[in-house]
Parts: C-alpha cells; sequence; structure tokens
C-alpha cells in the first residue's frame, strides 16, 4: 500500500484508455449540464465547439475514473481532495474520442495539524487519440503518513 | 437574452434546490469516482467521511445542473467556460442533503482577441440544507458581447 512516505516529487505516470460514447455524452448532458450546444448539433454548430461535445464537468468524471483506476492498480491510503488548484477545459471533448491521462506529482507535504495526513499535489493532464490536451488541473490529494510519530519536515517545493 | 453588456460585477444571485438520492451518489460513483469511501459505509466510517458521500465531482455536476437551470431562467447567450481558477470540496455532501447555490460576479472584461467575446468570473458556493457551505468555486464564463464594435474598455477589477 502507497503511503505518503512513497510519493516523490517528479513522478509522471501515464495510463487509461476510455472512449466517449455519444450515449454517454448526451446522459450526463442531459442530467448535469443540459445547455443547448451540449445537446443539439443545430445549437452546436452556432458556437465554436461546431459540434455536440461532453461537458467539461463529464471530461472532469471521465478523467476521475481513470485517476482511482490507476490508483487501484497502485492502491494507494488515499483519503480523497480537499480541491483543485486551476482546471482548464483546453479543447471540446467530442464523442468518439479516446482520451488518456499523465499525472505528474509537483509538490508534497505533511498536515501541520495532523500528524497521519499528507497533501499531495499532482498535474494532471487529459488528452484525446490526437495527443490534443483537452484538460489540464492542478488537484491536491490527502493521503495517510505510514509513520505518524516521524518529524515533520518541510519538503514544500514552493 | 442577457449578453456581455448586461453582466455587472458585484451582482448576486441565490437559487437551486437539488436533493440528493443514495441511488444517484452510487450510480456516479460506479461510474466515475469508485473509490471505497463512496461505495462502502464499511470503508467510509474508516475515513474523516464517517459514512458514504457523494464524490467531488457529482457535487460540481449537481452545482452545475443547478446554474444551468438558474441560467434557463435568464436567457444568457453563454458560451461555455475556459475553467477554473479554484475549487475547493468544503464539507462532504451524504446522501439525504438539500442543496443550493449562490453565485456573485467578481469580475468582467472584453476578449481582446474576439470582439464578440466577453469573458466573466464567478464566484460559486453551493450549501446544504444547514447552510453550511460543501463547494465553493470561482469560475470562468464566456458570453457574447451584444455590440462587438463598441470600443474594449478597460472593466478589470484586478
Amino acid at each position: 500500500m502507497i503511503h505518503y512516505e512513497d510519493i516523490a516529487i517528479g513522478t509522471h505516470q501515464s495510463f487509461g484508455r476510455y472512449e466517449v460514447s455519444a450515449e454517454e455524452v448526451r446522459e450526463f448532458a442531459e442530467k448535469y449540464d443540459p445547455q443547448p450546444f451540449h445537446l443539439s448539433q443545430e445549437a452546436a454548430a452556432k458556437t465554436h465547439f461546431g459540434r455536440i461535445s461532453a461537458s467539461g464537468w463529464h471530461t472532469c468524471a471521465m478523467t476521475m475514473r481513470m485517476l482511482v483506476e490507476n490508483m487501484s492498480v497502485v492502491e494507494q491510503a488515499g483519503l480523497g481532495s480537499p480541491g483543485i488548484d486551476s482546471l482548464r477545459w483546453i479543447r471540446p471533448v467530442y464523442p468518439g474520442d479516446v482520451l488518456r491521462c499523465e499525472t505528474e506529482i509537483v509538490d508534497k507535504r505533511r498536515s501541520k495539524s495532523k500528524p497521519d495526513l499528507g497533501l499531495f499535489k499532482s498535474r494532471v493532464r487529459t488528452f484525446n487519440q490526437d495527443d490534443t490536451m483537452v484538460l489540464e488541473m492542478v488537484s491536491n490529494g490527502l493521503i495517510r503518513v505510514r509513520d505518524p510519530d516521524a518529524p515533520i519536515e518541510d519538503t514544500s517545493a514552493g
């Protein structure tokens, strides 16, 4: 099981494969983001999207699925996330696209108030089948510390 | 139809009602965020969540639904979003919670490269039935300019 101590700044991972179906794009948009350009080709044609594209939140959700599948492979003692520092929907995601992920650990530190808790920052990038970046975010993760009695050192990159 | 010119910094809105069902929490987590603490009461009890809570991305999606319903009421010429500056999952969202939204326009400016396009920043806050804030984000929106020939003035707050 991977704990805080095993996380190394600079570690890069490349993983995931998510086929974006037209049906799933429509279902997600109908339920959570029913803006006309996500549901109607005619409405989408009048925007810079050109044709129906996935809700940006759907792209986040599909990215999360790939992240969680990758976590399961490496078995992290993950405890959720306090949030995202910056999230950019760089290019639209279209039905038929096939997504994949790249992550890089950019920072880590122990919690000052909870000695059994560590925090790390990852840069997450999602690409389509043409290697075009469609999403980029810097996400914060919480993870268990294996040895909470170890002294808290300043490992912060910034 | 509301265009860029109608958006005023400082405008505050309060709206929305979203009942979070256990079934929807499970469905979203199974599909997009199958971490054990989102799917098993036993696993959740071992974390600070205490019991099964919604995926943070599900909270974003439910918030988006309330935002889009509110947009439809006011009929904005919205064109999607380039991204989110900061997103914080402040408290867990549990099955049975009832969510609502508050938004405030915090900045606006014309696009320098595309005269028919405006950008605005909103602070979005989601609360539960106890008026506890569960999510806060600063989101960027794109919106059509009614009169693209008008000179581009600096309206930025920052």
